[in-house]
């Protein structure tokens, strides 16, 4: 059966957006800078630069090589309404998933289809059955609970992660939405699986044990 | 000069102790077994044992070296006074420090001389005052801020952390006292120096930039 899994960028402490993300521009709070830094990593690797045409170049080497692994095993994505809603804005025309995307919402609304393989489909029936929706679109390959934070801790504790990928980078957000937060115990258990030391984050890789 | 560092074991959900721990018993909201599992990989090194006189044997691999080295280069510690009025009742006869040790607090109390070389010093005079007896005494080694958690905070608000190192456990704690918490704009900047994947925990080192 496909995999339930999320793959962040984390701050080094804890949160997976700045403060001040959903609220504005870039300058607001300094929230642009703040997400530039922490995701730097990834702008420099050539396949998600190709994937959003960024141009030609970029890094070839073992991380680019983990975002190539990672971004063609999505059968589909699984993402919260406040999510879609900033994407909606400011994905390009071609929104960067091309596979089925289920969006947790209350909003009734057909679905969306985007060039490149993208459609967004609103489900208003909660996080499992989004999961049932994904895991039979996706054809064999993995679902992946692209976010926010409040959507992965629901996940979370529905105890269906069964992979959770950390792109940890060293800078301090001092405020913003926390990865976890929210999540009761017991809480699901993770065990280390593989730990990749990049120059500007360390990919970790837990799996539920 | 004497660098300053941390050195912590921290849960994945940013925590370095679970909620009960200052409360009561280990059975109190199971804080004892979670406090267990995420510092299960320090208990087993050799280094480690050996200080603590739990006996023979133990690991001997890099993350003991790890320990070694880390234990070596403390020529003095500062701690909290929550810290310190748990380990006063926690700690052997022989405190686990063998060096001088800055306790931050209001309250007044002559030093108090332990078997083994651990001397405990109360500073009522704030952060900058214990960290500058802390340096002298230190004799050319480093100065470890031990915790708790506040702490550790302090430093990073005052901007005085050189080193940073996190042992990231795959335990989710659902509650507890936060490392990064309170750490205000801009917060201090740091980048990746080592990482070690140890099978029980990351040993993720930091330094300031």
């Amino acid at each position: 059966m496909s995999k339930v899994f999320v793959n962040i960028g984390l701050s080094l402490d804890g949160y997976m957006a700045p403060e001040g993300m959903t609220m504005g521009k870039p300058e607001y709070k300094n929230w642009g800078a703040k997400w530039g830094a922490m995701m730097g990593w990834l702008v420099k690797q050539k396949h998600f630069r190709e994937n959003l045409k960024f141009g030609p170049g970029g890094d070839t080497g073992p991380v680019n090589d983990l975002v190539k692994r990672t971004m063609e095993r999505i059968g589909a994505n699984i993402m919260g309404k406040r999510m879609f809603d900033q994407g909606e804005v400011a994905w390009p025309e071609e929104a960067p998933f091309h596979t089925p995307v289920y969006v947790l919402t209350h909003t009734k609304r057909e679905p969306w289809v985007r060039p490149g393989g993208t459609t967004f489909y609103f489900v208003n029936d909660g996080p499992e059955r989004a999961l049932e929706l994904a895991r039979k679109s996706a054809g064999g390959r993995d679902v992946r609970i692209s976010g926010g934070a409040d959507v992965i801790q629901q996940y979370l504790n529905l105890n269906l992660v069964d992979e959770l990928e950390i792109a940890l980078a060293p800078v301090l957000f001092c405020g913003g939405r926390r990865l976890f937060e929210n999540v009761r115990e017991p809480g699901p258990k993770f065990g280390i699986d593989k730990v990749l030391a990049g120059p500007d984050a360390t990919h970790l890789r837990y799996v539920r044990q």
